[in-house]
């Protein structure tokens, strides 16, 4: 058989196969063009840069953890998302947030770790929920967390915000507005306990305020037994408003009395600078939160939600260890932050890699030489022997490689090099210390 | 019932529920504490950095892929190892290498992707091996790999050496000396082509040499059915050795009459370069290669084995479609090295947390000023509350943290800072000026 039949032979088998493999992700999962890669990378370089300039202790936990020691924290929806499987003898789960690991974590190292443990986790987590539009099945979750032993002053809870606001201004462009907005769980625990109702229910229909609105929630407290009289109290209180000194006065001058609801008073307005927001109506949907809570939206584009989220927990691993470990934490959501960026327009694309000079070359110790020289500076450098000029050309162009270093015959010839501005498309002959100089 | 004797039973309760759960990782699975993290992190951004460097474009595939897209790609023994599960009416697999997901991504996006392709991808795999010695579950790869379209010059080919210099030179201690090694399986294969004799049994065997010696070889020759005058034949070809010029030599001046041996020679002549070594015995297991192979090893460790490796491959993706896309990359095994080092007392382990500078303040004002001037310069710079001074520097002491400021009482009266060396021990009274000159 003749190579170029045996050839056509394998290109129809390959053909055959192709057919019957599908090479997309599977549903709710997803990969990135270069472009977008770039993009995201620099995001996620942000958030990571800023995390360690805080001082925060980069951590990276196993995907997989035994099956026992995930569900023992899982409610009963994320129970039902968690991807389990069984190889062996052993029961396994993929981890369905950072939260979960990190409470595992210390309760394991406890002894070796340094209080209070100032820890940042990016990685991808995994949850197997109905594919709808905006729901991801494997996305980057960026979290920061300051555990306590024992105690954790409340110093760290008026911190988070100084970091939250660091990395909006850096992600967002520059005319994209946002608010950290700040509420304390102890206030509205308090202002329900002394109005003598349920707590968790009532926060969970007023936490959908910005949802089905005032009347939505109206209807609903009423559904569960709330007086008018109480559901008028608790409408007027969410919707106390102003500056954080007006609120915080507004509060006070409710005179409430009940221990809970004044603790969070003092903590709210330890916490709270100008730059952020005090919102009563921040309750966060879960039970989880015991003080300090935080929201962060886009001023425009409020029907995003909040794009970073966390608050005060009590004892982060209840379930694992005796010893109380108070803590407070944001999450940014960086997987679903980039898709709805994206939606809006608001993500800043440039080029599709990191290269900024192509040297092009048919005698490689000079392209060697410009290239390490360019590297050692920074600069990323690809090289390329010199083929079809214009094939590589729109290569640079492709990929938004901003200059492109020719040396040629002519080029070695005269001793100097051809640089192409790829933008402006002018081009100029220099010597290596000239390219050097300009890029 | 009491909030003590509550806190009390709760403490038994949890007592009771943690002898039940497990918080270490499984077997295969690991985690580090902070100093070690810090310096696994080290490592892996040189990698990223110099793979950027050169160009490189990040891909992040999902970790989760179909299972009849891995399958199809995995042969025998993988097979076995992959972690796979059904959810829903889907057959899930956890990726095994990062090799297999390129080829499937080139293949879906191969029109919007520009050739040569040039991607870099670090991520986690997972292979459920039998946990022995310096075996994991899931570990790092660090990769790049350079596709063409049709064709590939072999530029690339010579281009990877100088990258694996790059990073080695900057992760190991400055007295570990490497060798990159290369050869080129068209010299094997045409070789024992001219002997007609099977190439990939051989091979296969040859790669045994620094296991079981020279002898070990023969008899493994031997008892496949090689004849002894051949076996001589091919020890004596497998311990050529020599400067890159002399190996070339030797081999020109046997002077075989197979085509492929002779374009295996060409090829490799010009891969070799003065940061490179020919060795005749590499083969790479794998029937993967069919050029150019690589691997790299520490001069005092050979029991190390190859720390980078890789090659040269005709087709990357024909499971999945009919173009032809030619290849060469390498391969880091980052967490298998990270361990080989530590073992070695070869890593350099420095401080657990990024804090560079630690400041314990009464009034928050000052700190935020002091900090975020620091920070803007690029200092990670932590804040705490003043509290009890000897626990804090403790902790500071513990973390490795080099600096610690502090704005107490009488720092304010003064107007000035107090700055301690954390090493040194030595404290200087310093106003906000002089604190930014040192550090």
């Amino acid at each position: 058989m003749s190579i170029t039949l045996q050839r056509k032979l394998q290109t129809y088998a390959n053909i055959i196969l192709m057919t019957n493999i599908n090479t997309k992700t599977l549903k709710g999962f997803r990969e990135l063009l270069p472009m977008e890669q770039m993009a995201f990378n620099k995001m996620l370089e942000t958030i990571r840069d800023t995390y360690e300039l805080y001082g925060f202790i980069p951590l990276d936990t196993p995907v997989l953890e035994r099956a026992e020691a995930l569900l023992a924290k899982a409610g009963g929806e994320t129970e039902q998302q968690i991807y389990q499987f069984t190889k062996g003898k052993t029961d396994y789960a993929m981890r369905f947030d950072l939260t979960v690991p990190l409470a595992r974590y210390v309760a394991e190292h406890e002894r070796e770790l340094a209080f209070p443990f100032r820890r940042y986790a990016i990685g991808k987590v995994y949850r197997g929920e109905r594919p709808q539009a905006g729901r991801l099945r494997e996305f980057y979750q960026c979290d920061i967390d300051i555990i306590g032993k024992g105690e954790l002053s409340l110093s760290a809870d008026a911190e988070l915000p100084s970091i939250i606001s660091s990395i909006f201004t850096q992600i967002l462009p520059t005319n994209t507005r946002f608010t950290i907005r700040v509420n304390n769980r102890k206030i509205l625990n308090g202002f329900f306990s002394s109005l003598d109702i349920d707590q968790v229910a009532t926060m969970r229909i007023l936490d959908k305020l910005d949802k089905i609105g005032k009347d939505g929630v109206a209807d609903e407290l009423a559904s569960t037994g709330v007086a008018q009289d109480k559901i008028d109290v608790i409408l007027a209180f969410s919707e106390i408003t102003g500056t954080n000194t007006e609120i915080l006065a507004q509060l006070t001058a409710m005179d409430i009395d009940n221990e809970q609801f004044k603790t969070g008073l003092t903590e709210l307005s330890e916490v709270v600078s100008d730059i952020t927001q005090i919102d009563l109506s921040i309750a966060r949907g879960l039970d989880y939160y015991t003080g300090t809570v935080y929201e962060t939206t886009l001023d425009e584009y409020p029907q995003v939600g909040s794009i970073c989220s966390g608050g005060r927990y009590d004892n982060l691993a209840s379930t694992y260890t005796s010893s109380v470990l108070p803590g407070v934490g944001i999450s940014i959501g960086l997987s679903r932050l980039f898709d709805q960026l994206k939606a809006l327009e608001l993500l800043e694309l440039g080029a599709s890699t990191p290269t900024k000079v192509l040297i092009l070359s048919t005698l490689t110790t000079k392209s060697q030489e410009l290239s390490g020289e360019l590297r050692s500076g920074g600069t990323p450098t690809e090289t390329q022997q010199l083929g079809k000029l214009d094939k590589q050309l729109k290569y640079a162009n492709k990929l938004g490689i901003p200059y492109v270093v020719i040396i040629g015959d002519d080029e070695l010839t005269n001793n100097n090099y051809t640089l192409k501005n790829m933008q402006t498309g002018e081009q100029q002959s220099l010597d290596k210390a000239g390219i050097l100089a300009i890029i």
